[in-house]
């Protein structure tokens, strides 16, 4: 299995789907009448990250997956964003620098060391920081931003959450 | 990357942070005085799967993981738990599982085609199953568990979430 493929089409196609959920939140609002920028702030727990952080945390979680498998230094996001128009423009930004990341990049990123700021004198391979950290990382946010979303009435479901598949015909079915 | 250790490790630690998650439910509970039972049938959203379904779901696809990726048919667990002990021994009756599974079973996983009963008429490579179903869809349910916990006042955190982690000393950091 391609490291590259297992990271950057399936990650970029959350951050799309992550996308469309707040298109879907801003439709829900204006159905009912309120403001889109509730969401903004709407949380799961007082000491939980909001749905902005979340986002914002999501698309980090990508950046950073994608730099550091291909032996880069992640860019940096300040944490500005006020809209979900500015959310939207965050993962877009993220979207545009994952393309910059080309297969040939990630040629031996699964035995890579890699050291991450915030685990100091530490190094973890590639492969381990992929499904141990970032992969779980960035499903947990994007799947925390999806819960928000859900709890305050948007109409998302399992479909919206995993998105297009590569399946095919199966040549064997009866037709 | 072995598809492998990107599945079944990381399947397993997860499940097992999942029922320490339910260890610190009950404390939560016994702490404040309520029955824990209450957390069996909280959820976030009233069309949403409530916590028990969301472990069961968690628990399913991690066996259906492992099984259709060592082309074997996922054994039946029917949805019968009534506890949260009964969903602690849902979960362990995976872990079993998944330890029948071997690393030559993975042998050609990714090439694997592979038929899901819910998408008649259609199959996957092993590698899109992993990466844009069986992965994804645990991430959801498990994120979702935690996230009702969160919810509903356990005291859960992102180390609860990620659990050890395959670091080591950096031989280049000053000491």
């Amino acid at each position: 299995m391609s490291m590259y493929n297992a990271c950057i089409p399936q990650m970029r196609k959350m951050l799309k789907n992550l996308a469309a959920w707040i298109d879907k939140a801003v439709a829900h609002a204006e159905a009912k009448g309120f403001d889109p920028a509730v969401y903004l702030t709407a949380r799961l727990a007082p000491d939980q990250y909001d749905f902005t952080r979340q986002v914002q945390a999501a698309a980090d979680s990508v950046k950073s997956a994608a730099a550091h498998l291909a032996g880069r230094e992640p860019p940096k996001h300040p944490d500005t964003e006020k809209t979900l128009d500015e959310l939207r423009a965050r993962i877009n930004t993220v979207l545009e620098y994952v393309d910059t990341v080309k297969e040939a990049d990630f040629e031996g990123a699964a035995d890579r060391w890699i050291k991450l700021s915030f685990l100091p004198g530490l190094r973890v391979r590639g492969r381990d920081y992929f499904n141990e950290m970032a992969l779980p990382n960035f499903y947990f946010h994007v799947t925390t931003a999806y819960a928000i979303l859900r709890h305050y009435g948007v109409d998302v479901g399992k479909r919206d959450f995993i998105g297009s598949m590569n399946l095919e015909p199966d040549p064997e079915a009866a037709s």
